[in-house]
């Protein structure tokens, strides 16, 4: 499977989905969404990759929606031409959030409007010293409910921080991201993919299946009742207890080894 | 509309609620919440107003429900009066978290009780150093469960602070209300109102549909899965594309000009 | 009653279970997980229990299961008996948050995996300095899905932090915790059960039934949208109001005293 609008490469269980539009700071067209939409469905059923980092070519991480390519077609578009398109940049999110592997952001420049929506999409934010954040979608006319900003990112930061993100469209450097849990780490520019890839790497080492179901309970379990989600954890644990990653986990502690999991 | 318990101003498409009772730090009384209901809903259809800010005169904010004006009234009332007074209450946050228009409140001192759930059902919470906040319902014998504050606070700040806060009803000042995310910013005293009115006119600037729409997906999105918070988004977005302000904001990029919105 | 995997003490009405293992940083054992099972049912009937200090005897809080007396036994058990296990250990969590009197955490030292858990499903975490976090359970090859942690984590610190401990098991340290919000306070290692005991004692001054309402309602508002919260506060907030001890606190207030709740 090969795509155009961005580099996509799977080395060693590890896909990088790397923008590549570096020009426009990765400005995402209508191609990138479909891709985009694509790759993340088709990585579901993909056994070589385990863990995926998404990233930025050159200054920028992803500035959004090009206005050229994208808003400027979007005006003269059909009321159920512009549904078909947000429903798609939707899927986008969906496919992410559905995804049972670990998604790491390693944001290397600005992430802005649908470019921030896809770091918020992923599980770990890795941020540069030099990334930025800007929920702009208002300053173009737009709501912030966009690509599932409005869901994502108050159960990130809360409600009252992502109320003034959104409504204002402001800019925000890594440390301020970093303090109020949007960044998971903010770490020196020249340092990011090493750091991401270690990451990857270590999660990659981790037990892909519970790693899978621990996504998929935190998803899920955002809009669940305690009563329900402890049945959900009940079930899918003892699940994970009957996996050979289980006993494999058991027999590496009693050996005073590292544990080699997924095995089987 | 006039108001006997509170100032109520609009000016250029922003109103002002000043509560006005300084030598009791902005006691509620029920007149107070009777108005404070009616404003909030008439605003809604009222469309010289498009921002608002909620404040206090004096060197309070709100010290919430006086004790000699309500407290030793209700104390008096049966079941059914008392009920009715609380289901009045909450509707106060109701018709402030359904207003599709941004609040802000500039906190100018002590947010006491119900007057620091009225900041809460703000959007965004300005705050003066001077400024802190109480949620001190235990301290008179009522549970923290007033006016949606075990509702909205645990998804402002956490539910683990929140906890205590609503447990202990402790004081806590301006910068601490501004690490744990209650307040959105914390300004000199002096400053306040002029923090709170240039983001006021920022707001009121922007595409006020877009933003009514934004609070409105915040809102329900609180309590929805992610597959129909993107379903709404889809189509709320897909709406929002339709707006003169859109296409308004897309001229005004490729113009390099500020964008005008709201003027259909 | 009497338990043989705790120390269960009651005094003045706050009872405290510290586990008491420390030889092995107090790791559960199945006696432990059924004994707070119990414990935690049965302190809801006990009217001489006003406020719980869960906390650890010796260097650690909790290391979370015994390897040798729980995971081995686990690896040779069936499906059905594994998920009994699990329901079990899920059943702790459920009574600690159904239990509607308060639980302070007063984390000693090491809480990891299931003692993470339990520290989590308490309503308040005090930590001394020398206080860790790990939730760890993906370094023995199970889920993050562990007695409801993708429930109650996210609630706690947000989605993306806790999707971060919760695939990796990294270790965190008590200053780290407390900048996230898991901690509520840290404090100076031989100052922590006093701050505990001070913490109890003022809430066990507290309006109970108040604060009873208080816990209930912010569990069940976690999932339950704004109309519907604003109805059970409401009627919640009503019913306090007929209580002896919002009389007591007005009273109190009038005469400048402190209220004396509890008395009926």
């Amino acid at each position: 499977m090969t795509y155009l609008s961005f580099v996509f490469e799977v080395s060693d269980g590890i896909a990088t989905i790397r923008l590549n539009d570096p020009d426009r700071l990765n400005a995402l067209t209508f191609e990138t969404y479909a891709e985009l939409e694509r790759v993340f469905a088709v990585m579901a059923n993909d056994s070589a990759v385990k863990v995926v980092v998404l990233t930025g070519n050159g200054k920028g991480f992803c500035s959004g929606g090009s206005v050229h390519e994208i808003i400027a077609k979007l005006i003269e578009m059909t009321s159920e031409e512009q549904h078909r398109f947000t429903r798609q940049t939707c899927d986008v999110v969906k496919h992410m959030r559905t995804l049972k592997k670990p998604i790491i952001a390693a944001v290397n420049g600005i992430a802005a409007g649908a470019g921030a929506v896809l770091a918020l999409a992923s599980d770990i934010r890795l941020l540069s010293e030099r990334a930025k954040f800007a929920f702009l979608f208002t300053k173009v006319g737009l709501s912030g409910a966009d690509m599932g900003a409005c869901y994502l990112l108050p159960r990130i930061i809360g409600q009252g921080r992502a109320t003034e993100l959104l409504f204002t469209g402001e800019t925000m450097d890594a440390q301020e991201c970093f303090r109020i849990g949007l960044a998971n780490r903010v770490v020196e520019h020249d340092k990011l993919l090493n750091e991401a890839y270690g990451l990857a790497r270590e999660l990659k080492s981790g037990p892909l299946t519970a790693l899978g179901i621990t996504k998929d309970a935190l998803e899920r379990e955002a809009d669940m009742d305690l009563v329900h989600a402890l049945e959900v954890e009940a079930m899918e644990q003892a699940r994970c207890m009957q996996s050979a990653d289980f006993a494999e986990g058991y027999r590496a502690f009693v050996e005073k080894r590292p544990a080699k999991f997924n095995q089987s």
